[in-house]
């Protein structure tokens, strides 16, 4: 339980400081001038008080209780402060010191061992390395940034600037603030899922905001995520993309960058509105924790200029959102308040309709809203400055409008976002439809991006699946016999199964196996290729040999007995020729697959997220144009689905140039049975089903291999 | 010449009033009260004086010369107004109303009547359908837009609200201002590529801001574009993408939307900085307007922050920019001015090293830009608000650091771009780095943006060839065999040529063609396939059957006399079964292709831009992926080069999965023919060679159809 960590009732500054350009001084100053809910004990051998304090040795020595303490203190004497603070019986700490993790394998060692040491006491850690953390309606503010807005939106992030970043635009763009602020930093201890849990349960917080460079425990984190973001809006930019990016990162916060594909497509699964822009990521979050999410995708674009109106309907388009057609009805309405010239199509442009008195807008915000098709109003152009481009009493209108659109949000259940030219400027309107929740942006793009979370958000909302909860039931579906094939190669020192025991263990679990032999001499090829009724492929089988097709060890399309004969011999000598000290174990002889379309199925255990599957069409597909998708497992049907779905090349699966419907059904049966391997053998560190050739009724898995992860 | 027009000396104001709320009165009010430096003079038959101005009953009325006059009046008035106007000499017209060819039919013929009005005159139209002009150098202020910024940036736009958005963002955000303001309105006299020109002359312009919708005489663009660029840098963004964002861009100025990857292309090609998001466009126009472009693509990222540098690292990468490793001197320099924590890699995070001294900032600037592998810096962070943040007397050191970099810019000739928390604060360190031309940011999106801006532009500059100028020689190479081709199917009033004569066509300009009979019975068929040494395909050839397959009118891979005869029958009896009345030209007999790889070529008239070529790899790659790449032709060898490695499967024309390599120059040297083709014969409407087939050595066209112009 983090309660007595962030909603701490007693704090000791170790390091306190009378240096008044230092943390321990800045953070009792900040909290005696913010008023802080709790007690404050500075702790310096050196000194007998600070700013009115009385002044301990050590934390042990303070007589009340002490829920928290922050510590101020360079890295390596943090392992005998937080003995001492074990003594105390604290709750949590703060550390604040770089020197952890992120500097090498020195550091690891230093972060192991305060980590070991809080977990003794039952002390819970923030950070290390980290700017601290902020409990906005407490006043306990551990950061020692003044002026920080108080409000709704939980602050979670990995890096000290970019708060700083988020909480000044905030302070300056919005009337929003912040319920929490925490610096997660190296995440040694407390991890992102239990910050969000508690943010979760947090009555002050109606959305969390994440800055994330890399998580230990991305699992635990979907699966909160995954209840959280029904409850309430999580919004989540991820860093460390580029490879440049994933080493700045690694050198900020230690932080595993893992593959980006799997990371975005999990957040947006679990349901959080992931940023890629960070400029619209504070709006982001401003917007879900003040307006409705809409009920549907259609947005009507409300413009006083064409060239606002086209570039908004631009960007939408490229979002993904609908701009759909008015009614009549709404046409005609909008008829009455607009002067001929006005284009009455979304988008609606006033056409100067507005010029002499912008409570129209008013007018034509209600008018819009009740349209059945639309789901929210974006308005770009010029409202909130009538008054400064124009006349000023025109400003009187603008704030009746103001008022007007403010109460119909509220009304009608659907969001407005306005995009102004003036947002910037002291403007009374705009003002107050930032009190009533409406947000204002002066950048069409951001205005843009926002509405469209409001629909994408609200379209997840809807479509919500208990189910998907990412939640892996390891073991529960092995058979005993499958335990056996891994067993087997384990005790032979193996790290991979070999392609027939791959292959086994795929059939144990349902998958349609074609009769294949493993053998030993020319002879049983011979005649196990004579049983068969289509042509034989051989392959060599050795542990030693991974890349059969390097070692020459595959031969294709064998017709007739002699030439099977003369392969394996072959194949046999090649492989010797490859590797002279290989262990053998035959060949293995297999019918040639019946035509159909190639695809490729792997899974992995990604370094955050744990085992992930990867799916893509064979050949040019995967190997140019990188055309694949990926999934955080268990899989479920439905999910199979979407993630055949997910590729670009996806339509070639239901025939294309006259070329047959590929079994899609046979397809998402295998990929589920690759999820269910995954989690029935935890000893499996990767699946490799390459080539699997996909026909208009069923599959066969041509290729296959499984490695070990190390015992 | 439009120096009359942008420069006048003198100007009417038709529709001049008393009413403030007008833009006849405050045209005139604007032009008193900033100092316009020329004669105003007011025309309206009602009123006797305005402002204290003798008021005119008609322009012819005014005694001396008038160089152009503000039209302000309703449009249906227009045509008289002009009249008069050209009875007077006026030179140039300034038509504000809407009305015109944006509303429809009517209003275009009004547009064309005023257009045909002018040019009897000697007027050049600016509009109609404008916001107006201004020339700020001048106080030639049209708009009655007040405090707008004088500056180099000459702005050309097609919606008045984007002008105001991107002087208010001038105004609010840097120290720059325009040199001049054109609304093109409907181009419908003066053009884009006019105004350009005059940009260009103008020694107080050094950079050109555009917004454009849609443009009426592309080609003409792209050729003055060409040479602008090289001189000046041009900054456009184009909207209308999207299908609601061509309809809105339609009804707003009635522009031609085009196909917008042939738009995106041709003006890159022609060195114009394209930008895709509306928050960059003024950002960018700033930086090149103010800074040298980067003379390589590697640019340092200085950071007092590990999120930031994060972050602008991920950005980077995203917009193709190097972030090279620094020299290991460089980084010794560095390790002297900061602390051991710092990160001395690219991005340097300063880890505290500028806490206690931001001129540091300075120093480890002047480090990297001595850098021979660095072409421009990205300074990201708090840098500007240390005074803010930390201690007030830390603002000296930050002013001593801007004064450093400013300088340190022109010595070096190299550019630094800030990414400052704090830039909408007031810190006077910040706007010393902007009176030195050095760009402050708020977001790090639109700073990355701009250094990369520098180096697309620097890299244009370096890599620029004259002899790209997109001018087209039409009819130069025509051949008099290739001009009776398309004669005698105009003759029979055809608009296409049938595949026999597209490919003689092809094959008189020197492709090479496989001979092919068109055999009008079974008896010529069969003997005509004996004389291949190849399996024999079979097409019909009827001018009435544009779509062959749909026909059943084509046979593939006939290896004997009798499939040639049966197929012959077959073909003729589907055809007539097709359609009953179609003329039968008798059906292609033609040797297979030998195997390689598919592609498709295309040229087409673009609404905007003229001639354009298509190339993309054929089957699922064009139909499903959509993997095409477009060219405004004509083509040269470089550019039908670069053109091919446009395409995302282009690593497939290099062979994969142990297929040999495409011939690519006998690909390039198709596509040249192609250029020549449209060049060489006007008539050409549309070229479709569907499918080539590119071998390891040579190509073979396998089907080709042209289409004519109506004539």
């Amino acid at each position: 339980m983090l309660e007595h960590v962030l909603n701490a009732d007693s704090v000791a500054i170790i390091g306190a400081s009378k240096n008044e350009t230092k943390r321990g001084f800045q953070t009792i100053r900040t909290l005696l001038d913010e008023n802080y809910d709790g007690k404050i004990y500075p702790v310096n051998p050196k000194e007998s008080s600070i700013l009115g304090f009385q002044c301990y040795k050590k934390t042990s020595d303070i007589p009340g209780p002490v829920d928290m303490a922050l510590i101020a203190t360079p890295a390596r004497t943090v392992p005998s402060v937080l003995e001492d603070c074990g003594k105390k019986g604290v709750h949590g700490a703060v550390v604040l010191a770089g020197g952890f993790g992120e500097t090498g394998l020195k550091g690891k060692l230093l972060e192991e061992t305060i980590v070991q040491t809080a977990q003794k006491h039952g002390i819970r850690i923030i950070g290390p390395n980290t700017s601290g953390m902020i409990n906005f309606h407490k006043a306990l503010n551990l950061v020692g940034l003044r002026d920080a807005p108080k409000g709704d939106i939980a602050l979670l992030t990995q890096s000290g600037n970019m708060a700083l970043t988020l909480i000044t635009e905030a302070k300056i763009k919005s009337k929003k603030g912040f319920s929490y602020y925490v610096g997660v930093g190296n995440e040694a201890d407390i991890k992102f899922h239990e910050y969000l849990e508690f943010f979760r349960k947090d009555p002050k917080t109606r959305a969390i905001l994440m800055y994330v460079e890399g998580m230990r425990q991305g699992r635990e984190f979907l699966q909160q995520a995954h209840i959280t973001t029904i409850e309430k809006p999580v919004i989540l930019l991820k860093s460390g993309r580029s490879s440049t990016g994933k080493q700045s990162a690694g050198s900020h916060t230690g932080a595993l960058a893992g593959i980006s594909a799997v990371a975005k497509g999990a957040f947006e699964r679990a349901g959080i509105v992931v940023i890629e822009n960070s400029d619209e990521l504070f709006p982001a979050a401003e917007t879900l924790s003040s307006l409705p999410p809409m009920k549907n995708k259609g947005v009507a674009i409300l413009a006083d200029g064409g060239g606002h109106a086209t570039i908004a309907a631009d960007l939408l388009s490229d979002l993904g959102i609908d701009i759909p057609e008015l009614a009549e009805s709404t046409k005609s309405k909008l008829k009455k308040f607009l002067p001929p010239a006005a284009s009455l199509r979304n988008p609606v442009d006033v056409a100067g309709g507005t010029d002499s008195d912008p409570s129209v807008f008013a007018d034509c915000a209600r008018i819009l809203l009740n349209d059945p098709n639309i789901g929210g109003l974006l308005i770009v152009g010029l409202f909130g400055g009538y008054g400064i481009r124009f006349a000023e009493s025109l400003s009187l209108m603008e704030e009746d409008a103001a008022h007007q659109m403010g109460k119909l949000v509220v009304k009608k259940g659907k969001p407005i976002i306005l995009h102004s030219l003036y947002s910037s400027e002291k403007s009374h309107s705009l003002d107050l439809l930032r009190y009533y929740g409406i947000p204002v942006y002066d950048s069409l793009d951001v205005a843009c991006k926002c509405i469209s979370v409001l629909a994408t958000y609200g379209a997840y909302c809807k479509a919500y699946h208990v189910k998907t909860n990412f939640v892996l039931n390891w073991g529960s579906k092995a058979l005993k016999e499958g335990q056996t094939l891994i067993k087997n190669a384990e005790k032979e020192n193996r790290a991979c199964l070999l392609e027939p025991e791959a292959k086994a263990l795929l059939g144990l679990h349902g998958v349609n196996i074609a009769t294949e032999h493993l053998a030993r001499t020319a002879d049983e090829a011979a005649a196990a290729a004579n049983d068969m009724d289509a042509a034989a492929v051989l392959k060599i089988v050795s542990p030693d040999i991974l890349h059969k097709s390097e070692a020459k060890g595959v031969a294709l399309n064998l017709e007739t007995e002699k030439a099977v004969r003369q392969a394996f011999e072959d194949i046999v000598a090649d492989a010797k020729n490859y590797k002279p000290d290989a262990d053998i174990r035959g060949v293995l002889v297999a019918p040639m697959a019946k035509p159909g379309l190639e695809v490729i199925i792997g899974t992995k255990i990604d370094d955050q997220f744990g085992p992930v599957v990867m799916f893509g069409l064979g050949g040019v597909m995967v190997e140019i144009l990188k055309d694949v998708a990926f999934r955080v497992l268990p899989l479920s049907r439905h999910g199979a689905k979407m993630l055949i779905q997910e590729i670009k090349s996806f339509p070639i699966l239901n025939g294309v140039r006259g070329g047959v419907a590929a079994d899609k059904n046979a397809l998402i049966r295998l990929l589920l049975t690759c999820s269910e391997l995954m989690e029935a053998y935890p000893e499996i560190l990767e699946m490799d089903l390459n080539p699997v050739i996909v026909h208009a009724e069923g599959c066969t898995v041509v290729d296959a291999r499984i490695l070990l992860k190390e015992s």
